[in-house]
């Protein structure tokens, strides 16, 4: 008899059936016991009345792997409004260690810190593991937007030869004798991609030595990253971000949606044209001085709440951020070239997404890194290759788990993260 | 006017468009001059004979970046079939310095070293970007048809407390003032996630400190793993490879059939039951003596062939290695316990994907390592959390780069991958 999953039951009502999975509770009343039995897609439960029967399930502790085969009987009481009577328990291993916390309770009453270190049990816990779905269907919305596009996926090198980029918050690692570092961003490499694909995205791991202790930061997150050519200026590559969140957030509800309604969590809408205002009109609508040079967090919540207001939006884009305050590769405005062709993205008043167009001739590389103060060397291989022939370009950089944090409404990024690590953490 | 891809040209004969790309190639004869355009689709061809618009193009080097406006003409000697006549030829950058080696030749003369050094414009060449497509391709296919059998997605460390598994071959690293260490696979994040999903993959970059310079080995790859739960032995974990395997070949005809009909690929047929050998029948057809504990490279190419002869299959699978041979977690065979439930798949006579059940049993693990002479500390946290429940369950790793090499016969994996890490290389 095939094995069912806990979604499945309903359609089956009246058969014998077999399920597996995890011991979730069991409540041992006077004159019956009931078994929830929690498997990939949920719970099931399970009506016990033998007594040999009950003895076994004295015996079989919360998370032991059981297999149940019984009778599949209506019941609108039980989860999903059937239960399995009449069972037949069998333990698929070894009678389990109880957890330190109770995964059946609504909530995880455990602090995080103790979820963290025992991660391997704490995210069975359908809240965590909710969490963690709506990010991989996040993921698919996110790639099969940008498939849809004719973007490329590419892999790009983890381990670099020299610190770049920011130069700061770099981890350092013996390569084979030669000191080397963990990549911050793909951000060279999918530029240089663009060379060849014209649109390119990479999902994958990057690394950031934060010193901070923050419920925002983690030295290893998962960046969704987008670079296109042929570009006008940034406001195409805002287009392509806008569809991007949007598909992601109906993979969200279309592949997760049980995950969703677990966590109570209501999708924002995106519409079809994210309104943007400039960095100067963000100062102005956010009551700061104009001569400002950066969106302090009250400032980015007053313009959340200001596209509310106005627009209906809870995105909203800041464009034009001043040349002094984005990465030397930033593409200036070509009017006003005190400011950038870059934008953030806020999403309920918190930044989501930077990105921007970028510089695109070699010149202009060396230039920029001249006027930052930056050595050239470090940066010869990527700059010498824009001296053959590179389109105007931008992109973007989603930070995953901050963009899942944010929907779900978890206030800590570790939350949402399987095994997270930061500056206290590195195991499990 | 829209920019129009090279592919769609053939459909708008007879319009005036506007294309844009690089400079593939030029040819100035006397009374006409014939400009190839290169964009992400492919190849365009424009025909000059105004003497100013010559003038212009005999200036414009290959790999300058172009955009082109002109009447399209029906040409069966052209490519695609079509051309651009009295066309407008604008540069949308700088002149392009030409790169070391002729990108317009059909294949690239240069060393692979060459191409490496030059990755950023080697890899524009036709033949190198169709193996990145078929990749990317593959990748697709491996998540699409894990998809369809729920499986669910996860994110795991590449930054680790120990240097487990193998124990040998990693990467150290400072991690906040401690040693750290790359992650050599997501093995024990990807089972312990069974306990959370049953089913779970991951893509994404392993870090190898090989210190062999071999045509096989890279100090980061691809690695696309995949792990379920409830199986009843390695069989069922074969069974989904062999639908993993078919779904990635299935998407690269789908999705980059060009790019194999580039490089004149034939894509095999995944018999619908992938033949299968136990490692001693494995040893007698490949003549070896009973008593060898491994496979060397010409008994798998026997074993490949025996298969192709006896079943016209290009896959085989080889089950049972021998417990000593094979990683401490490994399920032995319950019958003959010197034997593994574990399998290699070989693919044209050479081992593509390791896999096997594992052990899921608290005890088994601390039995194994002692065994092995492994001390357990470095293990705690993942041999602990076996004691909360695990079903029986197994998986398997497919390396991207050795397969997208051996589907399209490249001898050397750098020559698939865009930008390879190996004991010399860690630039660009």
């Amino acid at each position: 008899m095939q094995r069912l999953l806990s979604s499945h039951l309903p359609a089956r009502t009246g058969a014998t059936v077999r399920i597996a999975g995890w011991v979730h509770r069991r409540r041992l009343l006077k004159s019956v016991a009931f078994l929830i039995v929690r498997d990939a897609a949920g719970l099931a439960q399970v009506v016990v009345t033998d007594p040999a029967v009950r003895a076994e399930l004295e015996r079989l502790t919360e998370e032991t792997v059981v297999e149940v085969t019984g009778a599949l009987v209506a019941n609108p009481a039980a989860p999903s409004g059937v239960e399995l009577v009449d069972p037949v328990i069998r333990a698929l291993g070894p009678v389990a260690t109880p957890p330190p916390f109770d995964l059946y309770r609504p909530e995880l009453t455990a602090t995080l810190p103790t979820q963290l270190d025992h991660a391997a049990v704490a995210l069975r816990h359908p809240r965590r593991s909710a969490a963690l779905r709506a990010g991989a269907a996040a993921v698919a919305g996110f790639r099969a937007t940008l498939d849809r596009r004719d973007f490329v996926e590419i892999q790009t090198p983890k381990i670099v030869g020299s610190a770049t980029e920011t130069g700061a918050n770099v981890f350092a690692l013996d390569y084979f004798g030669r000191p080397a570092y963990l990549a911050q961003s793909p951000q060279l490499y999918k530029q240089l991609m663009v060379g060849v694909f014209e649109r390119v995205y990479e999902v994958g791991p990057v690394f950031r030595a934060e010193p901070h202790d923050t419920v925002r930061h983690l030295a290893q997150y998962t960046s969704l990253d987008a670079e296109l050519g042929f570009i006008g200026d940034h406001r195409d590559v805002m287009a392509v971000l806008r569809d991007a969140v949007a598909g992601m957030l109906a993979a969200v509800a279309d592949r997760a949606g049980g995950a969703l309604a677990a966590l109570d969590v209501r999708s924002p809408e995106v519409p079809a044209e994210i309104p943007a205002v400039h960095f100067t009109e963000a100062l102005a609508i956010a009551g700061a001085p104009p001569d400002e040079r950066d969106l302090a967090p009250a400032h980015e919540r007053a313009v959340g709440e200001w596209a509310l207001r106005e627009h209906g939006s809870e995105f909203v884009f800041v464009t034009g951020y001043p040349m002094a305050k984005r990465p030397f590769y930033t593409h200036p405005d070509p009017v006003r070239p005190v400011w950038s062709n870059s934008f953030d993205l806020l999403f309920r008043g918190l930044e989501l997404v930077s990105g921007g167009q970028r510089l695109h001739r070699r010149d202009d590389y060396l230039a920029a890194l001249a006027a930052a103060g930056q050595p050239a060397e470090p940066y010869r291989s990527y700059v010498d290759a824009f001296a053959h022939g590179m389109p105007p370009h931008g992109g973007f950089a989603i930070g995953l788990e901050r963009f899942v944090a944010r929907l779900v409404g978890a206030t800590n990024v570790r939350e949402v993260t399987a095994f997270p690590r930061d500056l206290h953490r590195l195991t499990p």
